[in-house]
């Protein structure tokens, strides 16, 4: 087994952390997720630091999260995470997020070792990274593929990447990928997402141009951030 | 005295605090500060909460700050917060940040009370806020008033207001409008500040549109913000 199979972090929801109504918001518990990701993934020595001496760095491919109940501002909450197995080249990773010791939220997620002068997926292996050693518990069973894609494409809005959208990996990061799409939703729709699935596809860097574009069908709502080129950045089905 | 006459709050640096550098950002060290003034305002029976049973909510007006080492991704860094007296109807809250136990950083800020329907600032005393219950120490000696303005303005963007630009009041928060002057900034510069004031004069909406305006003159920065009509949202210097 693993040093640590899995790893239980507790944060305490800051005002900012919310929106208008006090409800943790999507962008900030994918934060979360990740923080608590790297944080696990560093005791297990294959984090953010010890894959940038060999050259390589982590990043998000697929994520399905189902959001049973809202954090809210002041409440203390527990994220548990593991590493669940592999597939292929993706490491998958689960989590649940507790709420005064209930379960309020689920994810399961598929990582991809990058290396960083070719961008290319490593085989994960070479970084201890071996599906034997894992804690092979569920928070969600189901398998992630490609986000499925119905009805007409619109074009909502057209926007710039800034410096505050990257991170420390100097990428844009996931989170505000998601901000930028439910910045859209929010414009038009009031109620909170339950069940949210993305695929990172093309990477967007500082001063891109990338339009937001979407589609609703049978209740379901489908988003597509293009790049200038028009390639798929990333797509989003929601609930 | 106050019940709380200051207040101490502690924080582990996460990495979506932090910069490309691994260093925290200027609109993070906001969002702490504010965190504390409210955590601290609560504590003492004037906070978030308690004025909202009032009808009233507080409003940073102007705020000064001084860094002189930026803590970085990990570190636990605790922060000081104390009201500090009255100036007409300005509250005066000042801030030490510490990592380390070494003052890191330095803050003053002035904040009024605003009545929800009329906007408009009220007298501070009837909501428990004595200037002689308070500790009197100053983090900055520095009196605020506007912030001083020299050179030609250029304009260097055009941007909109955005749903996650909003906070738990339903307004633009302050570290969104500092936010947006540093991706101006960053996109130029290099170097971290070191000095930062700001004064916060009109409000932005959701779906505002407002422009970017720099001049630069004796080393010095100086950053405004305009609404469509041209006015001033907010006025900065720094260095």
């Amino acid at each position: 087994m693993l040093k640590f199979p899995f790893g239980i972090y507790n944060f305490k929801i800051k005002s900012y952390d919310t929106d208008h109504n006090g409800k943790l918001t999507l962008p900030t518990i994918f934060h979360l997720l990740q923080e608590c990701a790297w944080e696990n993934a560093q005791a297990n020595e294959f984090g953010f630091e010890d894959l940038e001496k060999q050259n390589a760095f982590w990043v998000l491919s697929k994520i399905y999260i189902e959001i049973n109940e809202y954090p809210e501002w002041k409440d203390d909450i527990e994220i548990k995470t593991w590493p669940k197995g592999i597939d292929g080249l993706f490491a998958i990773r689960d989590f649940q997020i507790f709420n005064q010791g209930k379960i309020v939220a689920r994810a399961t997620s598929y990582w991809l070792i990058l290396d960083q002068s070719t961008k290319r997926p490593k085989r994960l292996e070479q970084f201890n990274f071996i599906h034997e050693n894992f804690f092979k518990e569920n928070a969600i069973a189901k398998v992630l593929g490609k986000v499925p894609f119905q009805g007409d494409l619109a074009e909502l809005d057209k926007r710039k990447v800034y410096y505050s959208d990257l991170d420390v990996n100097k990428h844009v990061n996931n989170a505000t990928y998601v901000r930028w799409i439910l910045d859209s939703y929010f414009s038009e729709e009031n109620i909170n997402i339950s069940e949210f699935e993305i695929n990172f596809l093309t990477e967007l860097k500082l001063n891109d141009i990338f339009t937001v574009n979407k589609s609703f069908e049978e209740c379901v709502y489908y988003y597509i951030l293009k790049n200038k080129a028009n390639k798929d950045v990333c797509k989003v089905k929601m609930k």
